[in-house]
């Protein structure tokens, strides 16, 4: 029996996958297909000139092609499963595979059509994860980006006077909404876009994806984490530095000391073959035999409780993660090295670079200084 | 038999649904279900604190919990279907039903699991189609975000000098790149971003979606098309306006006149209980009264090949769609009203604003000026 032929719809916003295997941006759903070597894409005519000039499609079918032929095949008001049946009648196809996330709808009306699916449990191209030298690049410009933001962010807090409980900056209260202004046109100059640009003080800064609003505070941690996408190619940086403004006491002092610390640990542990897991334990290890305890609370969880590293390239999180799971980093895996510590009362920590693994050590991605108390 | 549970497993990037069922931002994909009148969401501790603030959700339930009632229901190592099960088994659900783009991975493994799983074809909440008044304002706020760009680029183009067959702005070459960054920075100013805005001139401007790249000509039309997704509500602006630096042809002039005049014509139909088919052939009928022919071409199309509008809300492109489709509009949708002509060699033009339909005339949802030879 021939492979079947893999099959997507999807915008290549929604689907990384799509957006991996066509090479170009679509912002409606539309129908690829991969049958045998050959990569075939159906646009309608808003999307057909520009999908000849920047799409990485073999062939490239006109929608208009098909809704006559569907049309013409008894169909009076075609839809995305009488489009696909009317390309298969062409291709001969009799069989799919699709992605997880293929939707639902059209599993079930093309089963009914008298297709074949079945599901790809997983990743669709494997080779996804291997990064090559070229989307390396194209990952450290993201973080170069994302570094033109941390230079913004950390210019603002230093121009920045402190008064009693503010922050004042050109003679208004600083908050995080201002300086993620700065960031976000900071990364624009650089190239790319931040648009959840996290600037969280204090107690904000305990929830992990919380961005922060509202006056920054002098002698508080700030967590600043900063993930741009790239506008020409689609890929992202993503860092973390934490400021603090002031004066930082000594337990502040030493939750920062204890994150870099882990980071360190986690780097010098990320190499070929290593266990994901155990490169997560090890971080928890440095934080446990610090006294930094980690448990639920009535309101989320203090200490260290969310993984320690993700992949990084045309997703912002995409395998391999490293955390609870059990299985292998490979050379050529770009994954984020992010340990961090949340107390609220005290604030939050984390620090965030990007690397990719070798048989040797790690090659950092991701370059800007880890400076953070700014007297 | 009881109705099913409403179902949802996403990001509220990816599900407009989800997004409009919990009313706050997750980039991670997580499980939503209504259940009688009851909206839960399970979020991990990475999201669990600012989900309590933020979101819209009646009860919050960690994930965590879930994870080990599956391990103590015989499941070593949970993922998000036995997720699913557990939750089922704390609330007595038998019966799920789903939105069309449910992932069809999921949707197997629950049947296997034994649970009754139904589409829902077409829309899950219906009222995501009337906008309220707070939509509106929403909506009226991304485009005044929108508006903020044009005036960046117009007075980039009017302060541009013409040199031969290149515009100057500040001693360099004026080029789609630098006017997109002037867009992009006015926008963050104004509360969003447009992440994709289109700056094409000459032939460029012929690919709809073409977002241009390169010099910008003097004496050509360049079709610019903001859509803007704003940071705090998440609703978008979109409009178009096409501008011209230096001295239009008659060509050029009778074509941005017969756009102009097409928007007019399609603006003063809209109203309560219209057919969407019947607004878009009268843009038709004044285009091809005026001679300007629709047709397929080897690289495309030319002509007016795209739909009058689409509704516009928290997602960029939703029902109800102006075009070939035969389905009346209804009072409170908020569409686009966006006719455009397209010849390469002549260039392209599109005029676009957003409505919100009412018993009488439309209400205007944006506002910017028309003028558009910049001589």
């Amino acid at each position: 029996m021939p492979k079947p032929a893999l099959l997507f719809f999807d915008d290549t916003h929604r689907s990384i996958d799509l957006r991996y295997f066509c090479g170009f941006e679509v912002h409606d759903p539309f129908i690829a297909v991969r049958h045998g070597r050959t990569a075939y894409g159906v646009l309608n005519a808003l999307e057909y000139g520009r999908a000849l000039k920047e799409s990485s499609f073999d062939k490239i079918i006109p929608l208009e092609e098909l809704t006559e032929e569907a049309k013409a095949a008894g169909c009076p008001a075609p839809g995305p499963a009488d489009h696909i049946a009317a390309l298969a009648r062409r291709l001969k196809i009799q069989a799919f595979e699709v992605p997880e996330d293929f939707p639902s709808s059209l599993l079930i009306k093309l089963t009914h059509l008298g297709f074949e699916l079945s599901v790809i449990e997983g990743a669709v191209f494997a080779a996804r994860e291997i990064k090559t030298d070229a989307e390396a690049k194209a990952l450290r410009e993201g973080n170069r980006c994302a570094a033109a933001g941390f230079a913004a962010a950390e210019a603002i807090l230093r121009a920045s006077t402190i008064k009693g409980r503010r922050l004042v900056h050109e003679g208004r209260t600083l908050t995080s909404e201002r300086v993620r202004e700065a960031i976000q046109i900071a990364c624009i100059g650089a190239g790319g876009f931040p648009a959840d640009a996290i600037v969280a003080g204090g107690d904000q800064g305990c929830d992990p994806h919380c961005r922060g609003y509202g006056p920054l505070r002098p002698h508080e941690l700030i967590v600043i984490d900063i993930f741009p996408r790239m506008f020409k190619s689609g890929y992202w940086g993503d860092m973390t530095r934490t400021f603090l403004r002031g004066t930082a006491s000594d337990a502040q002092r030493d939750l920062v000391a204890a994150v870099a610390q882990a980071q360190k640990v986690a780097l010098k542990a990320i190499t070929a073959g290593v266990w994901a897991d155990e490169v997560h334990q090890s971080v928890h290890a440095v934080f446990s035999g610090l006294g930094y305890e980690t448990k639920r609370t009535a309101t989320g969880a203090v200490g260290f409780f969310h993984g320690t590293g993700h992949g990084l390239g045309l997703a912002i999180h995409e395998p391999p993660r490293i955390g609870a799971v059990h299985r292998k980093l490979k050379k050529g895996n770009v994954v984020s090295v992010e340990p961090g510590l949340y107390y609220p009362g005290l604030g939050g920590c984390r620090i965030e670079d990007i690397v990719r693994v070798t048989d040797g050590k790690p090659e950092m991605l991701s370059k800007y200084p880890y400076r953070w108390e700014l007297s």
